[in-house]
């Protein structure tokens, strides 16, 4: 998500250098998040919190997240922009033989701020399916770690003209973009694809699944071939960077039409696109 | 593999530091070699090189090997120890929007070298079956990068008193060791098990494959449960660091017995120790 980096604090210092022996670079031993400023609020920040410490609890990193909080104050403290990314990375830190951990590991915090042109989501999405397809792996399925190769190498296959990847689970399901999930609208129902062996569970997805709630409609989490999603009749990606993207168009690897919207912005993708403006606005 | 740092190069000058900016850091976005290196020879050096070269193809890092055996040979120079442990890191450097890396990225390089106390072999290897399963991708099977989690999180449940963890993938199917490949003796049948979907393909283990070629042995590569790993008359363990290392005794995660040797050095075993032995002498 980052863009032009802006000010950025390793373990509460201004800095921008890492040791080459940190597990973050040595394995990708970590985790992160990915969170939207405006007006120096860090948008939906406990449940990006939340989601953070569920991460360290999966990957046994004791992280003191009173600290944390300090060293974000200090931060917005010095962030003059209204609106900007926040990128927080947790890894184990040094030590260790090998791939084993110390026992007692004191964790790496990284804070950077980064510039980002958020996207024009009032121009639908024009999608790829990308071809590289997503690992399994049921213990690390829903959190954000650092191993994000998968991510990298289906965005590479993402032109320049196009908006985003889709991606697929090793079955050749559907399971969500490079940097969003995905929601699919079919004959009235509301479907998100299953995330329980691969892909990020996340917060605005969460967040979106609740507001569908209030109004009485579930949202079922299934897996999702190729050939159900031909047959959505509305389909939007969602993050806590640009809120709610309604797709238009949906092309293979050969560059040929898969699917197209006849309602770009049909009632359920409206009514969510106004939740994520609410979320957003409610915080500026 | 890397045990006390000694010196490092960042892109061929001294350093052990490296932005926090860097795709390696940030995501993993990278491979890399362990090497052993006795008396400034790094052991095996071409089928390092090969593989590294391999996975570089794979993520479609453009590196400059003619540079990197530059830097390489300078590292050496300084180096002081007859015993030691080469790390190459390979990433795609720094740039690019999120995920997505630049057209034209350049490579940075990191040269490691650490002292490392090599285990002794000759004292049969206690072993325990983990129960955190391998991601399964089988774009990014094989190569060594740098998303190595899995490894990270099986090798966190192996007790001191054990010298390696045996790792399963998704199917509960056996692949390898967190830092070593398996070959398994069957009725005088090879097998090591199918890396085609996880795992590492090991350097020493394709040299051992070669080896016992030339005797008029064919190692199968099959996959592997538990069922047949009981049935073993000989297992041992190979990496290019330690050569070969045959199992004593396999424990599961509740440290039951689970599989024990009733000959140890068994004549294919030995055999193979043999072999890996002669790799090291030529060298020293």
């Amino acid at each position: 998500m980052a863009g032009v980096p802006l000010q950025s604090l390793v373990n509460g210092q201004q800095a921008d250098h890492i040791s080459i022996h940190d597990r973050g670079f040595q394995y990708g031993d970590g985790c992160f998040e990915t969170i939207r400023v405006l007006a120096n609020n860090p948008i939906l920040w406990q449940q990006h919190l939340s989601r953070l410490k569920r991460a360290c609890r999966i990957l046994s990193l004791e992280v003191d997240f009173d600290l944390l909080n300090k060293e974000l104050s200090l931060l917005l403290e010095i962030n003059q922009s209204p609106d900007v990314i926040l990128k927080i990375i947790i890894t184990r830190g040094e030590g260790g033989r090998g791939y084993a951990p110390d026992s007692i590991s004191s964790c790496t915090h990284v804070l950077q701020l980064s510039d980002y042109q958020v996207p024009d989501v009032r121009k639908a999405a024009k999608v790829i399916l990308c071809q590289h397809g997503l690992s399994a792996n049921t213990m690390l399925a829903g959190i954000k770690h650092l191993n994000r190769l998968d991510q990298v190498l289906a965005s590479k296959e993402v032109p320049d003209d196009f908006d985003e990847g889709l991606c697929l689970d090793q079955q050749g399901n559907i399971v969500e973009g490079c940097k969003s999930n995905l929601m699919l609208c079919i004959d009235d129902e509301f479907i998100t694809p299953d995330l329980s062996s691969c892909g990020v569970e996340g917060v605005m997805l969460k967040q979106l699944i609740k507001s569908y709630a209030v109004k009485g409609y579930t949202v079922a989490r299934k897996k999702i071939n190729l050939k159900q999603l031909q047959m959505a009749d509305e389909l939007f990606l969602c993050n806590s960077v640009f809120g709610v993207w309604p797709i238009a168009e949906i092309y293979n690897a050969d560059f040929e039409l898969y699917w197209k919207s006849d309602r770009v912005e049909g009632q359920y993708t409206c009514a969510a696109i106004d939740w994520a403006n609410e979320i957003f606005r409610a915080n500026n």
